[in-house]
């Protein structure tokens, strides 16, 4: 089948029609970059099932990681992207729902669902402006992890984006925890409230709140699991997928296996930094060409920069590899990787331990997860020389812990009443079947903070406390007072 | 196979090897009375598919309904037959662990799991001592129902128990929930406290809260599912298994059969009040009898009482009726039941309304979920006079949104990526593979509620931000007085 290879996509009003069947009616609304990698996973499934879907594509911002290599760049460049990433996005929606042609074809298309990714605004804002049920396929909405958003997240052990802190923090880090949570929203807020915020007031009322649309959606497909992320509170609602896009691996290209079996009983490496990062600073690269060339390991690199002049004779450099087919290739011993979210569940399905090397997003975080499992070594990578990343290649490929770590992940990864990917088929058929799910979507969504938290019945509560107290006292001192005054006019 | 009839066994430490095979090692744990009639089921399938179980059994309080009719009363008796009841569990947990050669060979033979029913203590208990897994089949603990023990539970949308309300409540009903739960929760405490806590302590030292071990379980297998119940939120190592004794009518016996197709199109009516109460007052039993009489339904009555004087020949009665085949037979119109779980699961499951008796437990709460998903009519018993009861009857019959909604309910229920039972069964041989599994357990469990809720963190950010006020206004008043106490100083 012919999907869209999106990257290759601007900015865009675009309908792909994929199929024309007796199965549903989808409408995709995806994000790019290596979401995209995801959604096509899906859609694939949903097309081979026989399913109609249309899929509206636009652009996501990029390259933006090569401004700045310190995290504080990184942070203060993302929200700069981000702001106006969700500036654009808004705009589009005006522009879609203003053009009456567009909007009537996709009202009289009568879909059966939507599924869209809530790392941007435009899919909710449609479902709700189409009155169509809404499946999230998602592991960040547009104000951060997905959870925070509609399962309750007691902060003392639910470590909050980018801290990369666990679920058994010290006090010191849960105060960093709380602070991280008060200023991360507050950031979140920034980037998106400006532009969505009057685009749905101006289509949907005054007294419309534009996350509730977010809150809204039928079924939350999550991209994770429990093998991967700290156990915490969930909603009836959301079905985890994580690692629906790992299979087992296909035999390699003759020449690359060739090579891996050159390696002997020493075994591969596997590096790569994902689809954002194809080159790196000369210097950090030289570094790492270095510490592989003292290893007896072969190396296999997805590098698209210079060809370092420390690179060794056991090191292939690549612009491409087939990373699923390597991972689960039984010579290989170690992953590097940034620590995205499609590498890291590959790894955790393959169980091959991990040197991380993250970058931004959510790659710290994932990283540590893997790291608190016993399952990776991280290494910071503005402080990279050839001994430090030699050190940590050695470590994991040398203390067989980390590999037996990684392979109890992939047991207990593999281990579900049915596959991930299964699961979110039937839960999208499942909407299309039941014209939506909300008998699965708790009440709590359509509340205010205030009532949530039960603020006005503790008010009401205490203040009856205080009435009859004050009552009581003001009878006593009343009483007293009479008996008091009594005494001292008879005593005068 | 031959699994014990539970109820006719009074307490006693016993055990009943019922295969032995290459499975797992499965000790049972179970709770009389209806609780039996799951535990069965899963028993029996756990036996199917090749595990070596061993059930230890104990009685439970029974026949108390007959005292009192009024629903304070009821409350009253309650509260004291379980206070007694847990004393009684309490005092053979003691025995159980002062009997050495009982608990050497329990530890000998090394169990893989322990299944039980943490409506009684010694199962939890037992588990923790042996250092085995642990399962619930669960619905309701020692403290409550299920999920307040270890799932946030917002008050603002979770009904407590009893209280019959909805997940949508007004002002006045969200007050009323949170005194009932504080009322709720001291009586719980009242009831288990005093027996468990120094067993507790007695064998696991002073530090330890009896009530970990009851949050400490590796899976859940919760007796509901959110087709019945209010959607909230859930954790990652609760697995609904709701509906897992519902299967397809078997065909009648034969004169049953010939007297259901003598209702022709007006159909059958079918009543049971569950398998505590066979008897009712007198005075009620002959209202029922006169409402029945006056229908041109045929009706189907196990009731072990004294036939009424007012029967009619449209109402046949009976000792023993096979509640499932009938709930299933097409020409059944109206489940008439006092709301237990089994019944109203059933009832979802093959799609007939209900009218509700409720009389104690959580058999009030049963049927208002039944009645806020438009299904069900409720009758108040002590209240009951042939008019009202024929009413609600007639109004179920005639009125078909009843029959549309459950047959709704129903539609949802039997759509699930996997059968219920099957799904328990898969958790249990899951926690038997992996030798249990804390990776679904959260970290929250181990937390006072002070550090659960962040207090702490709180209390020492507001602490810092107070110290800098103070300062800054230490400051600027040294300032003031400085220039001020200067300028009189002038002035003088």
């Amino acid at each position: 089948m012919a999907v869209p290879h999106l990257s290759l996509l601007t900015f865009a009003l675009l309908f792909i029609q994929l199929s024309s069947s007796s199965g549903g009616k989808i409408l995709v609304f995806p994000l790019d970059g290596s979401h995209w990698v995801n959604m096509k996973i899906l859609v694939e499934e949903l097309h081979a099932k026989g399913h109609k879907l249309e899929i509206r594509v636009q652009d996501k911002p990029s390259s933006f990681w090569s401004h700045a290599w310190s995290r504080f760049q990184i942070q203060r460049v993302l929200v700069n992207q981000f702001y106006q990433f969700h500036k654009r996005m808004s705009e589009m929606v005006v522009q879609m729902f203003e053009d009456e042609n567009l909007m009537r074809s996709l009202h009289d298309a009568k879909y059966d669902v939507v599924l869209t990714d809530p790392g941007i605004g435009g899919g909710a804002i449609l479902a709700h402006r189409l009155q169509v049920p809404l499946v999230f396929n998602v592991r960040w909405t547009i104000q951060g992890e997905a959870h925070l958003l509609i399962a309750p997240s007691p902060l003392a052990y639910i470590p909050f984006t980018a801290t990369e802190l666990t679920d058994r923090m010290t006090f010191t880090q849960r105060i960093k925890n709380v602070i991280s949570y008060t200023i991360g929203m507050y950031t979140l807020s920034y980037m998106t409230e400006p532009h969505y915020k009057p685009v749905v007031r101006r289509y949907f009322g005054p007294d419309v709140d534009y996350l509730t649309f977010f809150v809204d959606a039928d079924i939350w497909l999550m991209r994770n699991d429990f093998v991967f992320e700290f156990p915490r509170p969930t909603m009836p609602n959301i079905v985890y997928m994580g690692g629906f896009q790992c299979k087992p691996p296909k035999p390699l290209p003759e020449d690359l296996e060739e090579f891996v079996q050159s390696s002997g009983d020493h075994g591969v490496i596997v590096m790569t930094l994902g689809t954002l990062v194809g080159k790196l600073p000369q210097d950090i690269a030289e570094e790492i060409a270095a510490a592989f060339a003292q290893l007896p390991q072969k190396v296999i690199w997805r590098y698209m920069g210079h060809r370092p002049a420390s690179l060794g004779n056991n090191t292939l450099m690549v612009s491409w590899l087939p990373q699923n087919d390597l991972l689960g290739h039984p010579k290989t011993r170690v992953f590097v990787t940034h620590g995205g979210t499609n590498g890291i569940q590959e790894a955790i399905y393959h169980g091959v331990p991990v040197v991380g090397l993250p970058l931004f997003f959510d790659q710290p975080d994932n990283l540590s997860r893997i790291r608190a499992k016993g399952g990776a070594v991280i290494v910071d990578i503005a402080m990279l020389d050839r001994h430090i990343f030699a050190d940590a290649l050695m470590t994991v490929l040398y203390n067989s812990s980390y590999k037996e770590n990684m392979q109890m992940l992939s047991r207990l990864h593999r281990d579900q009443p049915m596959k991930p990917l299964d699961q979110a088929v039937f839960w999208i058929e499942y909407v299309i079947r039941h014209k939506g799910a909300r008998h699965l979507q708790t009440h709590a969504n359509k509340m205010s903070w205030f009532v949530y938290n039960s603020i006005d019945v503790i008010a009401a509560l205490v203040t009856v406390v205080l009435l009859i107290t004050f009552t009581c006292i003001s009878i006593v001192r009343l009483l007293w007072r009479m008996i008091f005054v009594g005494k001292r006019v008879k005593q005068e």
